[in-house]
């Protein structure tokens, strides 16, 4: 391609709306434009590197005998209805009413489409195993779209569906998308983890997420390598500490602690350890408030507490009035002792003497509380977040802690949807069985903001060979002066043409140093320049993206770091 | 690609949905499946021929230089509001509200977004010309979708939209698309016309439609090669004809006509001509009701005539009541003898005497009108739709008509939407200057629809090489039982694969009867049978699904038929 055919619109500075880097080196690179919240549209430059996306996932896809269909995105109320998400989905799901006054939405998802194709088409076992896939626009109406398209309300899903007879079909099924996943990542050149997840809204029994790794990640990752261990932290599970309690030395005293409701001013006020408290969090449950009680330093898992009998999913937090109400004092000084609440505590707790908790009265603490003399001995269940350093399930390891942008997801279903909506096939014994199934979501559009989440520099996008929107750019110094330059510039560019090699020939009358930051912000792996004096010599100057060092090689030299087409 | 691999799911009888070929075929073939009224599932082998679409017609548009990207399908309100489309469109536009109450619709065309891109993006006439194109999603809320995917309210569309500086820039533009277009549809197989066009609600000076005959065509066209002419019914013009009246003959006289309401009626009922009857229409007009008169014989052009001055847009045909309101007298009985109203007649009138017409008297009729004595001579204006026989309007020879299907469709736009939108560039003397636009639409899905209304026979679809979903069948007979037919099938998929052809192997443990009869609903272009007995001989039998002779040729002899993949 040449420039002057393929016009760039680059930006030199930043623009304010961009929060994060990605979506910085998206709009300045000229990859999207904004159209309004969240909606982007992808110009010429992004669409090439969306389709190289697509092509690696079609692939791979494909080679795994998934079958490629294209479902509406404008889907019917009543197939909602049938698994009861019409009204679960809430304000995510785009609903809109046609010129008839019947409900629609605008698929943020096809599980009840898919199943309602395969109930109509899958009729025996020995039509199954099945995998339907589809690469296709959805709509999120997410409450605060933001980082570019990696938050965005419209977007870009390859979504896949299995069909089994049975768990052990659905197993294997799930296993071919594990494996092909994995090469998908892994010929998109990104740096990522596979780990265990929730499975949310969609359900079913097993789900992991595809990670690729980066500090502005959304989601944090819990892993052990030793142990083969990683999970989102989300899911990441934490045993009962194995260790008893320490005897109490301290006796139950009550001291005075004038407006310190955090456990951050707590511990300055009193000079204690955070993991020396109790915080004690009050949230809504089925039958009035529920108490969970954590060590001071540790973050409340939302995940794990909306999942315990009697809390109310999702998780809500008692506000300060009912707090009130229940406890009969602020939320900053509400404590387990004596509360008369359902009341949880994690097991972190479990190893913890004479603490420092909430008073249940005004601007008060109590000092040296103690389990089994304070507070009754009860069970303790998993709340909390784990941290770095903590034991890994297995117990041969520990835990650190990444960040990770979520880019895949796969689904054991099981029989949720197939026996919602009866889609059933006759077994080899002529029995209608529900089918099992798998689904599986690739974040097309979400994969490009994540890949230069990953890479990039000062300069701009350091694209993956993969990715990138040209393989090489030639760059003529002064090619409307010299006739020279110019020919030699045009040779080399249908020589690289003929190589089937993704070639941008900067045929702009502009200074090089213009043609080098544009190159650099852009991200094309390969540099050639051409200029008289290294025609004198017989060579090119080469340079890689990556590793930013110019080198003059003789043509053939250059020619040969280059990809093969 | 194996049937093992690749299920075809083909039906025997003929859906009751379904009332064109293509649709009874497009289910039959298992190319779509219906979610729900205009919405529709591509399964996989539909996908193909989509795919195959969409691969033709984006070579096309690269190759013109036209740049893909990638617009949103949900548009903010506001844009259209610029342009004032969000009240004109109506209830075609699919609205809808997000979370925060804003508007938005899902897109049926996309002139606004990219006004609202280039606007942003061009802001210098050396930036120009620009061709922007995507292959996306669309909506439109038809009234009454049917005929499968020719009208189906979710579509695939190629929108292309140029930017030039000036008209002379657009031709320009407008004739490399023109080129590009043909391109594509001689490339696709089908027999298509290109025909002048009116530019309906997308606006602008000239447009010209490109249509695949087929006698189920939703359009007429009417064309002459001799004169080169060639225009949709709805834009094909007329002129007064050259030769004067005739001599008024007959004087006026009242006859009854008791429940006479029809053209038909009136002409058994009188025994005259239909050509010698005046036919008046009554429609809404700026300040009441307006009368169309026509010969009788003739079809009143609805988009001719809400053109004239004082006519409503779009022409709406006056009701009962109103028509007695303004004439005294029921539909069937008006006439413009004495007709208080503003009146157009058609240029036919211009050469007839003596006529029939309504008499402004319930259950009577006029005979002996005549022009000039009985009614004022006017000027006649061009309100019919042309006939078979008819002039061109070069004069030069005769109308003929066909049948046709709208599949392209492109527009000079000038600055309807650049100058509404205020997307302007600046000129080589730095002035600012509204862009000159044009804008290029196919129906993607649509053209399956109308290739297979081109291309069928009583056993299926006859695909076009180009659209075909496999170039080539394979039918093995007895594989299950014979090793020597398997072994054979087998390598010659192999081989054919290797050549990169689209192949289909049917490994089925099915009849050949059942083979062969899919393999022909399919339309899959060319079949090699595979049997002990051809083997015998090094023979495979061949036959092309158009001329539907089977053959037994030396094995290279029929590999020789097969297309290079």
């Amino acid at each position: 391609m040449r420039y002057s055919q393929f016009p760039l619109t680059t930006l030199k500075e930043t623009p304010a709306e961009a929060e994060i880097v990605s979506h910085q080196l998206m709009l300045r690179a000229g990859l999207i434009r904004r159209l309004a919240s969240g909606l982007f549209t992808w110009m010429p430059l992004g669409l090439k590197v969306l389709r190289k996306v697509e092509a690696v996932v079609r692939e791979e896809m494909d080679r795994a005998g998934a079958l490629e269909l294209l479902m509406p995105a404008v889907q019917p109320a009543e197939l909602w209805q049938e698994t009861g998400r019409w009204e679960q989905y809430g304000p995510l799901l785009l609903r809109m009413s046609d010129r008839h006054d019947r409900e629609f939405c605008f698929g943020p998802t096809h599980e009840e489409v898919i199943t309602d194709v395969a109930r109509r088409e899958l009729r025996s076992y020995r039509q199954l195993p099945v995998n339907y896939y589809q690469i296709q626009t959805k709509f999120r109406d997410e409450i605060r779209p933001r980082f570019g398209v990696m938050r965005s309300r419209e977007f870009v899903m390859k979504d896949a569906y299995s069909f089994d007879m049975d768990q052990e079909g659905l197993q294997a099924s799930y296993q071919k998308m594990f494996e092909a996943y994995t090469a998908i990542f892994e010929r998109l050149g990104l740096s990522f983890r596979v780990v265990d997840a929730d499975s949310g809204e969609i359900g079913g029994s097993r789900s992991q997420e595809f990670h690729v790794i980066a500090d502005s990640g959304e989601d944090a990752i819990a892993y052990c390598d030793d142990d083969n261990y990683a999970a989102n932290i989300e899911s990441a599970a934490i045993e009962r500490p194995a260790e008893a309690r320490p005897p109490a030395k301290q006796p139950l005293e009550s001291v005075d602690t004038p407006d310190v409701r955090s456990i951050e001013a707590l511990t300055q006020f009193l000079n204690v350890r955070p993991a020396d408290t109790l915080k004690t969090l009050i949230v809504e449950g089925d039958e009035g408030p529920v108490a969970l009680v954590l060590r001071g330093d540790h973050e409340l898992n939302a995940v794990k507490a909306q999942k315990l009998p009697g809390v109310r999913s999702p998780l809500t937090m008692a506000g300060a009035d009912s707090v009130r109400a229940a406890t009969g004092v602020s939320p900053g000084f509400v404590g387990p002792v004596g509360l008369d609440m359902k009341t949880y505590f994690d097991h972190a707790t479990a190893t913890m003497a004479d603490c420092v908790a909430g008073a249940n009265e005004e601007d008060r603490h109590l000092t040296g509380v103690n389990f089994g003399r304070d507070i009754e001995e009860t069970d303790t269940v998993d709340l909390r977040n784990v941290v770095a350093g903590d034991p890994t399930p297995g117990g041969n390891g520990t835990l650190s802690i990444a960040r990770g942008i979520e880019v895949g997801h796969i689904f054991q279903l099981g029989d949720k949807y197939s026996r919602a909506m009866n889609a059933t096939v006759l077994d080899s014994n002529g029995r209608e069985r529900a089918m099992a199934m798998g689904c599986y979501g690739i974040g097309i559009t979400r994969i490009v903001g994540a890949a230069i989440e990953q890479n990039h520099d000062e300069q701009g996008i350091v694209w993956p060979a993969a990715l990138a929107p040209f393989d090489v750019v030639i760059v003529p110094i002064n090619m409307d002066k010299s006739e020279r330059v110019r020919t030699a510039a045009e040779e080399l560019y249908r020589e690289l043409e003929a190589r089937n090699i993704d070639v941008l020939l900067d045929d702009r009358a502009a200074r090089p140093g213009v043609k080098f930051a544009d190159a650099e912000l852009i991200g094309i792996p390969h540099r050639l320049v051409v200029s008289e004096r290294n025609l004198d010599a017989g060579e090119l100057e080469y340079r890689h993206r990556r590793d930013g060092e110019s080198r003059n090689l003789k043509r053939d030299e250059a020619l040969d770091l280059l990809p093969n087409g």
